[in-house]
């Protein structure tokens, strides 16, 4: 059995579980990231949903499941590069090329940018943050506002670009409903006090273990739920933030003032992901995301038998199913280069 | 590199795609399904969401990419053995035994049994049907009643089995809310004059293309949604089935007649799925469904090293999921029965 050099693009979770297949099934592989550390979003998180398990063990797993032997080349991007019919050359950021047999793409994806519904005051009020920066507030331990203060009313918004023609964005992101139900939970018991909202479209706890949270969160944790998405958001003297909505359940409209207001965001494709699609002349859904060449059971597949995608580079995606696609794209390729005929 | 005798139990979705990997691979595989025929549940549907694809030429090409060479014990059910260190020893309800290196179960999912909501009249009333029912209309190409009539109102309810403690189901079956909108979708075009609803709690649409078919469906084929729970069926003197429900969007009740009621009924553990849990003291969740060792990265894993599980038989999944699974699950098993160490 030849050696054949394998190049991934991404090393957050699907690129990380990737890489460490296709080393132990026998290929050289080399591991690109364009930031300095491994583990993409994941390592800027605190706890995973449902189960509150730690971000940085899952991180450290996937880490050490890559064998030494696979080159990693961190901080760098691929600018440019060729995909023939049995090679991939990619150029990096820096000048110089590197060459291999096949190639996986796990790219990833970027929170939506949340300047963007200006309407919610992001970046203009102080005290209006995005999940992940609240993941970061968890990780830190400390539940502040910027001028140090403890909140005793927090407001969380579901579907802040997702679902939401006027920014683009038609698709639901999946996550966000459950990211908002775990970090509403985790502000309760660190502040037993306070008054907690989700405001929401419909809840979409479709995963295992996603719907007893939500009931935890509406039963045990007295969190309150309001179907409706907040129309805007406003500064006071205070530096409070007043946010008006409708209640689509009793149909009135509220006006609440809150310490702070938590914007969930939902994914777009990363610029890197983009700036590949462009590149490679790879195909892209409406959506942005790249495009694989079918559903079901064609999820990984380019147009390129030797080129494979995963993880949300593809779409929306929830850290399991990143992983699996990880395996399942990296199974694809060594069949693939090592001549196992489908 | 020796051969290994992996056994499979289940012929559905995740089974097909392990069968062909591992075979691909060179482990020499026997395939088991109490059914006669490979496919499970996609053998009894006609176009899958949220693309409409046919299920039969997905069906077709997946068991295209299962080689001659493995084994197929239709008809047969595992009804009892032993997992041991290194071996498994299955029982066959013919009486013979099969044993094997390594085990992957992929023993799917049963419909919610929609007898067991009496309320909604299902088995009492002509005019109820569940989605299964459906897709075999669909299939046979006539929308017509049990009297052979055309109808020209249809009601879906969605979360029958699903999200309702009553029942002791508390988790969300994820595949119903999509399958109810793309069914309402096909009723549409077969029926343009039919007024056609759906009854949801919160609508899932959480996958790719899935929140998409449903913007179709409000906006391009006028269905109905209306956010409540039919709280009873009744059929009256002309076989109507009378329906009664609170708009929980306007907050009034509600009494419709139509001519069909149709139960999105959820995913529970298939019956031989509890069984082969009882007889090797699989862990089973809460939920009844497989429990795997772990989650994110584990969700294949069971104490055994060397007995995997996949797709529908750890919990509610989608196709796509479930062959992603399948193929996820079969690598690990390759790596560990051919001393690929993690």
């Amino acid at each position: 059995m030849s050696s054949k050099r394998i190049i991934i693009v991404g090393a957050g979770p699907a690129g990380l579980a990737a890489a460490g297949v296709l080393a132990r099934l026998g290929a050289s592989v080399t591991l690109i990231d364009k930031d300095p550390d491994m583990g993409g979003h994941l390592s800027k998180w605190h706890q995973l949903f449902p189960d509150r398990s730690s971000a940085q063990i899952l991180l450290e797993q996937l880490v050490s499941e890559v064998p030494d032997e696979v080159s990693r080349i961190m901080g760098r991007e691929v600018i440019g590069g060729n995909v023939r019919t049995n090679q991939v050359d990619l150029k990096l950021d820096e000048g110089t090329w590197i060459t291999g047999d096949g190639l996986l793409l796990a790219t990833g994806f970027d929170l939506f940018d949340a300047h963007r519904k200006e309407e919610y005051g992001y970046g203009i009020y102080d005290n209006v943050y995005t999940q992940a920066e609240v993941e970061q507030m968890f990780e830190n331990g400390r539940i502040e506002n910027r001028s140090g203060k403890i909140p005793q009313s927090i407001a969380f918004l579901h579907c802040v670009g997702s679902r939401d023609q006027k920014v683009g964005v038609s698709y639901c992101s999946k996550v966000c409903c459950v990211t908002g139900v775990k970090q509403a939970i985790e502000m309760r018991e660190k502040l037993p006090d306070a008054i907690i909202y989700n405001f929401y479209m419909d809840l979409r706890m479709f995963g295992q273990g996603f719907e007893e949270l939500y009931h935890d969160a509406q039963e045990k944790y007295n969190i309150r739920f309001i179907r409706g998405r907040i129309s805007e958001a406003a500064e006071n003297q205070q530096g409070k933030v007043i946010i008006k909505a409708e209640d689509t359940l009793t149909a009135r409209p509220l006006k609440l003032t809150v310490d702070m207001l938590i914007l969930l965001c939902g994914m777009q494709p990363s610029k890197h992901t983009a700036n590949l699609a462009d590149t490679f002349g790879f195909t892209t859904g409406p959506d942005g995301f790249l495009k694989p060449l079918g559903p079901s059971q064609n999820t990984f597949r380019t147009r390129h038998p030797h080129v494979m995608l995963a993880g949300a580079c593809t779409g929306p995606a929830t850290l399991t199913e990143a992983i699996q696609a990880g395996r399942s794209a990296s199974l694809a390729l060594y069949e693939q280069l090592f001549n196992i005929i489908n």
